[in-house]
């Protein structure tokens, strides 16, 4: 859109991304959400997930330019007055740049092998920090069950680095996680688990159901585990970070599934 | 001090404390940290690094009115009016509490098997993150080159949930770690590494060089490495979080220690 600058906080597109960055009401009533930075961006623009529009501050970053110089006849990218843009996004972690996409449809295997239950987690940070990691062990979707804080808020997109673009993320009512985890062996983490994430067999199908950093897990949550697992520790620290701890036990569960038996 | 109640932003404790929350050159100057809310405050009063004096506000939690009731005599306690108070720790973080205490001198082994070298690490939250799981599998020292973020900033001590009190931690420059470090393997934790960390044999003495979010290690780091280690990932990511990869390997190497062979 040559000569076409936005400068108005009135503006359509303005408003819609202040709401999707603000509010998960605007997000799900608009069903989209907005990736910020080039290289989350670049991960949406990768993906099959639907572009609506790119916004961008006129005093952008080299690697924003050339994401734009890439981006596809059809693809709709305004610019936006620096001072209009800084309002919306802090310009650090945006770079200058985002885009809003639709929320995907999930395509999560029918049959999975590897799942695991986010529980009341309320960090954003921690969230995105475990899709991250999740992907990368090989994990093959995601349980969001009710209380946990919503994924597609910006700082979850933002720490999750692309991640959701790739990884099935399933906002559900715990009737529809429990009949999708029939079958699988559901491990509670859990400080006082039963087993150590090392004696523990995750070669089977396996769900991990990580609680939240105050609460832990839900009474649903609960009903749902069939084993606990903990992680041994030494020392004097009564507890891991969520993330921590969400991921030493996935990147065990890869390690098992890696080695010749 | 029953009956005094700090209102001055000019009380000298008060200023102590701003300066100490602000700047690391201020902890360097009056060898001393802040330690936000009960439950860090609480490891301190527990362990033996000196405390200076604690400030609480008016309105203060249950936690941390039962934390005061166990303070021994001698130990100074300043009231902080509430807005005082708030107007140097955001009270969410700090429960309304805070203790000022020295700087410990770190009491490292002299010929420790499990160190954790820490090079360029910006982000705050990642480093304390980091010093959390460290104590928890078995670490020995960390040691903090020039050029990684300030130990004892307060967000750092706040994510690492009492580690401070506990771990050795090394602010030292790098002939004094290059030194330290003799005699052991030092594994650079890398997207490239030769050996998958399931393959790395960390049973001996064992260092870990983990770099920093952005520019990953420093050139003195990488002519400290003997070996470098990877995390095999499935999918599209392209990297973990510093804290994520930090306590995989971390957890790895306990896991190798914890087995019979």
């Amino acid at each position: 859109m040559p000569g076409q600058i936005l400068s108005s906080p009135k503006n359509p597109n303005i408003q819609l991304v202040r709401g999707l960055l603000e509010q998960s009401k605007a997000r799900r009533k608009h069903n989209a959400f907005v990736a910020e930075g080039a290289r989350v961006l670049e991960d949406g623009l990768a993906s099959a997930v639907p572009l609506r529009f790119i916004l961008y501050k006129t005093s952008l970053s080299t690697r924003a330019k050339t994401l734009l110089e890439g981006i596809k006849p059809g693809q709709l990218a305004f610019e936006v007055e620096d001072r209009l843009f800084d309002s919306l996004s802090d310009t650090e972690s945006s770079q200058g740049i985002l885009g809003v996409f639709n929320i995907p449809e999930p395509s999560q295997p029918a049959r999975p092998g590897f799942v695991v239950i986010l529980d009341q987690l309320r960090d954003p940070g921690n969230l995105g920090t475990i899709l991250r990691s999740a992907e990368a062990a090989g994990v093959q979707a995601i349980c969001l069950p009710p209380g946990t804080t919503d994924v597609w808020a910006p700082k979850v997109v933002r720490s999750a680095m692309g991640a959701h673009f790739r990884l099935p993320l399933l906002q559900w009512p715990w009737e529809a996680i429990t009949a999708y985890v029939e079958g699988l062996s559901v491990y509670h983490a859990d400080m006082d688990g039963q087993e150590s994430l090392w004696q523990a067999d995750f070669r089977g199908r396996t769900a991990l159901l990580i609680g939240g950093e105050a609460e832990g897990i839900s009474p649903e949550g609960r009903v749902l585990a069939t084993h606990s697992v903990r992680i041994p520790m030494v020392g004097k620290t009564e507890s891991l970070n969520a993330a921590v701890s969400a991921s030493v036990l996935m990147f065990e569960v890869l390690r098992q599934r890696s080695q010749k038996v």
